[in-house]
């Protein structure tokens, strides 16, 4: 069989190495005879996993000490709605800025418990699309927090600024689809939460990192699955928590220390990004249609300039082992998702393919 | 290495078929030259294998057709929140019977949503334990539902009466630790629902059967993730399901079936507990102290007569192969959880070391 490069936006590709070791010791977890996910959460052993993939993510992304670090159920979705649930104390409102279909999504599921002042940063000029820069977010000062998604995987926008907007304000992040692919000053953030299943593990867990001054303040209609007080209190095991994902996802943070931590893995991401939209602007088939200070590093959207090619392009692909390159419903043509697990090779061969496919089709 | 018996509440054994054929496909599953985890959860594929797994579920069970299944993120702790928030309609209360730990936590948790009407049924004479017999339960007539647990893991304590309690009566069952192990008439209930981690896989996911006529009354406050409504709307893909552990899921159905289904599995899970049970009474040195009528058939918890020799119990045992025999904390002394996957060997291997301890140390 041919190398398979899989573009899925998630659940997404996972470090060959990490899955290769995940094969090896799947029914005989450090000689114990038995599976990683056949053993209790509350055993020493798989402490010992929770514990080092805390240290190990803490190492990476230099969380500070007065930061909590959960490993929730639920994904990013069960955040939209345990933040504001966490987070709004006695206030009504929250500012809710949308770049996209994820943030404006947060926004929705935040409408059931407060009245979100939605911030609309979208920006359409001769059809290139972008996002409003952060002095222009018109901010409420009567509002809990400010929730943002720095990276929104349907369009392929990134925004890429660091937020500043002063000590009182409360800041999340919904850093699903970038958290390590690049630093991130952790301390700028009240709230930084990611799904697993693009950067860090499986489909089934999600990242929390909260201020601790910012827990105790849940809602008391608060389900205690979405109650970071109680999460954090328990060491994120209240209920048994998704132990083989947690266990993979450690996995991934070794190997990530293991290719030299997060600048290292920045600078390949930008030179797999670098190269792909170098050869959408160079072609006349391919159309990023994304202004170039907002570019996603992550996502790659693009259309074909004949929409009619569309799936002949996503045959041949698949064809040749670059799969899952077709764009989300709301988008429409390709997309492809080039996550830190995926090698400069793997989008080395869908640009020779792209060049290919538009020579064959000019 | 000998052979290893893994005797864990939950997390629990999975079938050893099970893991290896996991492990055969972990990184290239189908021929796709992926992992499964590594693909789209709307993807022809997974969809598949979505598909396939509730069909084997339905086959099992024999879900009438009025009622969806649901494959849910979070645990059964989700549900206890889930479920009031669900079905309450416009009532303020629902009776919760407590059995032990388990339906004490479900009760608390609603709390939060109605005064729940909580009826404790556990008897205890001359220090033998049980529950009181369903005609002497004292349900309200206002209360939205009553909710139960047909085994609690923890006291070892099951309810194996089927419930009837009028066609008006919504009945809700926490099947966490039993689904699968016997036939259940499910037409009994308005809503079964079991955490993945002792019957069905791995931990991170959780089973809901509810009848369709329960739907659409979710409070507005629901979070999207626990709202039944829209994840039957959706397939149960509103968010990132947890694909991996649905796809072990589905391997366990169909091993299930291969097996012969659930009256086979429910006399080879009879055969294990009667086993167990006899070589438990019929020593002096291991106690069970539940009524027989009320003895768990999947998680069999007995103290030593002697609790100082406890640590060196489960040291033996555990140089044995036979792992996570500790009782749980609020219990102390020992527990055999035999699931599904626990093949009568196993117990074997337990009894026989049960009466040699004891010999040595009479």
């Amino acid at each position: 069989m041919n190398q398979v490069y899989n573009f899925s936006a998630g659940p997404a590709m996972l470090p060959a190495e990490v899955l290769r070791r995940a094969e090896q010791e799947l029914c005989n977890w450090h000689s114990l005879g038995t599976s990683v996910m056949e053993i209790s959460h509350r055993s020493k052993e798989f402490v010992g996993v929770a514990a080092e993939a805390e240290k190990d993510l803490r190492d990476l992304l230099s969380i500070p000490e007065n930061y909590k670090v959960l490993f929730c159920h639920g994904g990013a979705r069960g955040q939209f709605s345990a933040l504001p649930q966490n987070l709004l104390g006695d206030k009504s409102t929250a500012d809710y800025i949308v770049s996209g279909y994820w943030s404006e999504s947060a926004a929705k599921e935040a409408e059931k418990y407060c009245t979100p002042n939605v911030i609309d940063i979208r920006t359409e000029i001769n059809g290139i699309k972008g996002v409003k820069p952060m002095r222009e977010w018109a901010l409420n000062n009567d509002a809990a927090y400010v929730h943002y998604c720095p990276n929104e995987t349907i369009e392929g926008i990134g925004i890429f600024e660091e937020p500043d907007f002063g000590d009182d304000k409360i800041v999340i992040a919904d850093y699903s689809s970038t958290i390590l692919s690049a630093p991130i000053d952790v301390s700028r953030y009240g709230v930084i939460y990611a799904g697993a299943q693009k950067n860090i593990g499986p489909a089934g867990i999600t990242v929390v990192i909260i201020r601790e001054d910012l827990l105790g303040k849940a809602h008391k209609h608060t389900p205690s699955i979405l109650d970071y007080t109680v999460q954090a209190q328990y060491d994120s095991m209240y209920n048994t928590p998704p132990t083989f994902a947690w266990y993979l996802s450690g996995m991934v943070f070794k190997w990530l220390k293991e290719q030299g931590g997060l600048q290292e893995i920045s600078k390949r991401n930008h030179a797999k990004a670098e190269h792909l939209y170098r050869a959408i602007d160079e072609s006349k088939l391919y159309i990023n249609q994304v202004a170039p200070q907002n570019r996603s590093i992550m996502n790659v959207p693009f259309q074909l300039a004949n929409p009619a090619l569309d799936g002949k392009f996503l045959e041949e692909a698949y064809a040749r082992g670059l799969h899952a390159l077709k764009g989300h419903k709301v988008a429409g043509g390709a997309r492809a998702s080039i996550y830190n697990a995926m090698p400069y090779e793997g989008v080395k061969a869908l640009v020779e393919f792209m060049a290919d496919f538009e020579r064959r089709n000019a």
